[in-house]
């Protein structure tokens, strides 16, 4: 009873479908990754975290790649194996280039590193950082 | 003796005197901020941080207004206080403008809540995204 | 020889096998799980460790499927892939409904989004929070 | 720049002012923590995170200081400091009793170290947390 | 009332004083931290905790300095802000050197830094790994 | 394209060569495991880190097995299972007991249960662990 069931288009119920619909036509295809597929036990949920995920992932002032780049930096940092894969793959579809990727996994070890020196060594945060 | 000593400028030997000159030179400013006062106790690894630093977060194919928003992404997962301060303080510095920042928190919100999600209902990993 | 060993009740020692038989007799059924064999390398932690979770784990003021709801939100937080699988099988079989898992899959996904919102922005603590 | 500027009610324009409005009245008093007056500066995120909030925190199949329990040990696992503080006090408002609370510690407190004993031997999943 | 109470010795009960009085013994120091008097608020939390924690530091085939290195090591990847706090002062008092400290703080970064690339590359266990 | 390729040998460029060449000659064996194929994809990252790593993990004032097991805390801690099994190899490789590794594990374990106490709790910091 752990292991979450997985709802298919066909065993779904309308509010679910419509989510699934929408998120064909925003993705361009006919694929449903096994998040939403899991989500969709619970519609209220699934409906919201869609919702917001289609608002704040779509580009803005900050472009699509990045946003993905940012959302692989907190997944690595939380180790959430299936949001690495999910949005890795998600970002090179998005163009994400081989050597944006080694960027970018340079740039999340540099930060990891540096959170265990800055909270190992418990340093204080300059005044400077602390003024608007 | 659990506190950490911040190592000015006076104080310090060849070693670490050398690093901040290579700092204030990168930076083009003389404020040498507590994360490399404090690792200045232990001048090779000093050394060590600061040149992958200083050769990780130049821009390259990803710029370095992102490199950062990718450190805050990593340094707000792992709730490192001093990291979130000095980086957000960095990605203004270089640019960041307040609507991408406001866009930022966003994903990273996205992020954290869709990983506790995933992690929570321990979705399977979708064959498409294992595939090369 | 990193992969732990499995003790199984009949090549325990006399200490795993009081531990084993408690577990039985607790929790009413001969199955043992795997935590407990991998555990049970180190006798005297398994002891402490099973005697720590019966006294903890018993319903009190907090009643049996709460405390396996906190359980599983702190181990969602933390990724712990076998503790997530193990206490979410553990809540439905002590009476934890289908939508109560809804439920408290959105509240963990709402603390983990918060808590990237109030670290990334750095909140500082209301006044009113700190007082007793 | 990187500190967060907290926007009173006076100060909001009227999609923020409208947000006030409703968490006074759902709270029913005049208090607005920090957390809100910092999401201030992101109208549209403090649109989507209140009303997000509000629903799922709101009582269902789990009551409410329930879900406030759960939604500390999500916090607490994550070391989120300001959360911590302001759902502490959330669930004492909400009649969480001092009896509760050290319940709610040692629950938390079990399952990060049986975290750590999981993720440090690597304990194979049983095969029954598996199966539907 | 979420502020945490600090319970002095004077104040506290029976099973308490029994406790403090073991700290004070085994310590050989009147000081009692404010971890201890945090946790008084749940004597029967406090006496456990204590406990496991008198047994498990106390030098064995790893030797009392050693655990406080691992100890520091845990608290600064959870950021713990207390705990590493505390235990660096202990590690200190239980004779670690600076040098070692400094050993300590880059072994720790380089974890950091490692488990962010082999989490962000979801890099495959090696067969020889699984093997006993 | 999200699963990583490993680079074998034979396939690597010179860069590539030449630090698989120093790996086999610090370790004494020919066997190359697969964190550092997956970094390959990256020579500079590769280059930059194996050589910290050589540095950081060589004895020094703290000896090769006790950097291994704090190297494991911090793993356990960030559930990186990659990093955890491949160092739990290597600690046993360099010579750690049994005995230790479950002495080890019970350090961790208490760590955890104390981190989450002292976050939970938000325990002020003793006034003398902030004196020098």
């Amino acid at each position: 009873m752990s292991t979450v069931k997985l709802v298919e288009y066909e065993d779904a119920g309308a509010e679910v479908k419509a989510v699934y619909d929408d998120i064909r036509q925003v993705r361009q295809t006919d694929f449903i990754n096994n998040f939403w597929k899991a989500l969709a036990n619970y519609p209220a949920t699934l409906e919201r975290v869609w919702s917001a995920g289609k608002e704040v992932m779509a580009p803005g002032e900050i472009d699509a790649v990045t946003k993905e780049m940012v959302y692989i930096a907190v997944s690595v940092a939380n180790a959430c194996e299936y949001c690495v894969h999910s949005h890795t793959s998600a970002a090179f579809g998005k163009g994400m280039s081989e050597t944006q990727y080694g960027e970018l996994l340079a740039v999340i070890a540099l930060a990891q590193q540096n959170n265990g020196l800055a909270s190992g060594m418990q340093v204080p945060v300059d005044e400077v950082f602390l003024k608007e």
